[in-house]
């Protein structure tokens, strides 16, 4: 099977754990990761320069957790991080001091920097990445163009937008949202490969990411959810019980005026894109129009869970693909 | 007094340590670096671009060493140093691996290499730097150009010119050298303040640093040995009993055809530029035409001995000074 994941940060990654060891593509195993069954599109909406570094905390995120060298605890950034170069960037008075730069990290992000300064598009840079970490999946970014999230938002001193992670990291969210916008994301082109995937795939799932700026700028890129679209898809609710399973899409989803539900985020994914909707069985009531429901356990709470998950969300998409054959 | 001091390395940042005690002007106490008495004209011939950052070997060894952040055992880099990055970096495959970035000093290439890019010269670079190392000093690149000292050598393989760093930390110099060039030396402008400073000073001081790529790549951009020649000029020898102090100057003088002794540099040094020559009591029998020769122990072997020597070139530089005057 032929499987494409538009995937985010932490949701995405533990989730594409779960779908690797269903699929049985192994890093370890694998050499060649351009050959993988899965293909993940990953976000870049999150990406941030600094310190003249280009940072892509998502790529690096499933990177990172599919080869092995994720902080598990944490779910982001390298295991056994030192922060040296963070501290004498903050001795020579170097601002932002908020963001989790450790040393191991660096290194990928100075690699990303020169490669990118050469003239390599970030799809290029990924794989590059990629031949150390052999994530045992394609990862391709969504774009090679520039797309950065934006947040509106007003502390006080009149409206102001600010880069998607200060307002996630710095103010952890709690500044009120009013609007949150995928800079360039309307001149994006979907990265090369990213299309074709989507053409060759035989289902699309959608990890239970946050649905607005993972997933959500992953399908605000002109072309990606029109693929996507005429594709069975299937999605896994990052909401269980009215609440983020993890994180702060509360946040997101009340910043673009949606409740932070199972079914309302499954209506604002729109039935024009999904076809399936694994909710947890807290949320088994869900109903929403023109999408098939399922309820099930959804906690990711250690990898058999996980692989679990990932079957469930697998085993609808064969059904529904099934059913799209005998209705079309 | 107004002393300038061209300097490349260890030899030269351990002499100005000396001279800053002797001329009382202290890092921690001064607030002012511009108002001090002491301008270092530093090497930027060993500058290099790796990983996409700008480092420049000189200016940080002057930098760390007078403020405090030195390796003080190894001469080079930072003191309580972590080699990450650089580990990671090789994870990555990324070449050169011979080179010892250190976690500390990645951080002041990252500073650098952020201010160079957004359109800052390398000047200013360095006085943000020394912002918060408080060298004692006033640091200045001896050009804002980019000068790089390469090196044609003759592996077997044909000759081919290598960078400085290249044959000097890869090759420990045991690459015979057939040339010795300042890439770019000939175009170069004093960067902003060197030829003032010059002017305005009572005296040079040239410190026991490599007399070829230290010493010598200062003096090859065009405008700063004419100025310095206008000058007293008080050279100490980095040569004792026919070699070098420390480091691979012989390697660097075998080059450009000069014999390694006390005696030699100072002629190839020239007597149009150089007033006074300190001497080693082992070269106690130096004579260079033109040149006033003195000898006195010149192993600085601990502060109290490096401030003799400093001491000692102050005080041939008053003496020459005042002789100047009689005969002008």
């Amino acid at each position: 099977m032929r499987i494409v994941v538009p995937a985010g940060g932490i949701g995405g990654a533990r989730f594409l754990q779960g779908l690797r060891a269903v699929l049985g593509t192994d890093a370890a195993a694998e050499e060649q990761t351009t050959d993988s069954s899965i293909t993940v599109i990953g976000n870049t909406g999150d990406d941030i320069t600094l310190f003249g570094l280009r940072i892509c905390p998502d790529l690096d995120t499933v990177m990172y957790t599919l080869g092995g060298g994720i902080n598990e605890e944490q779910g982001w950034g390298r295991a056994d991080e030192t922060f040296t170069v963070k501290e004498e960037l903050a001795a020579y008075g170097m601002k932002p001091t908020w963001f989790g730069l450790g040393d191991r990290d660096t290194a990928t992000h100075i690699v990303r920097a020169q490669m990118l300064a050469a003239g390599y598009p970030l799809s290029t840079v990924t794989e590059a990445l990629c031949d150390r970490w052999r994530p045992g999946v394609r990862l391709l970014p969504m774009t090679d163009d520039q797309v950065e999230t934006h947040v509106v938002v007003d502390d006080g001193g009149g409206r102001r937008a600010i880069h998607f992670q200060e307002w996630w990291i710095k103010h952890r969210a709690a500044l009120p949202a009013e609007q949150i916008v995928g800079v360039g994301a309307e001149d994006a082109k979907p990265a090369p490969g990213v299309l074709a995937a989507i053409a060759e795939a035989d289902a699309v799932i959608l990890p239970p990411s946050n649905p607005v700026v993972s997933v959500g700028s992953v399908l605000g890129v002109p072309g990606i959810r029109e693929a996507m679209a005429a594709k069975t898809v299937v999605g896994v609710s990052p909401i269980i019980g009215g609440a983020p399973v993890r994180g702060m899409a509360d946040a997101c989803l009340r910043a673009i005026g949606v409740e932070t539900s199972a079914g309302a985020v499954a209506a604002h994914l729109g039935s024009d894109l999904l076809d399936g909707w694994l909710v947890d069985e807290a949320d088994a009531d869900t109903d929403v129009e023109g999408i098939e429901v399922r309820s099930r356990p959804l906690y990711m709470s250690d990898p058999a869970a996980t692989e679990a998950i990932a079957r469930a969300a697998l085993d609808l998409a064969v059904e529904l693909a099934e059913k799209g054959e005998e209705r079309g």
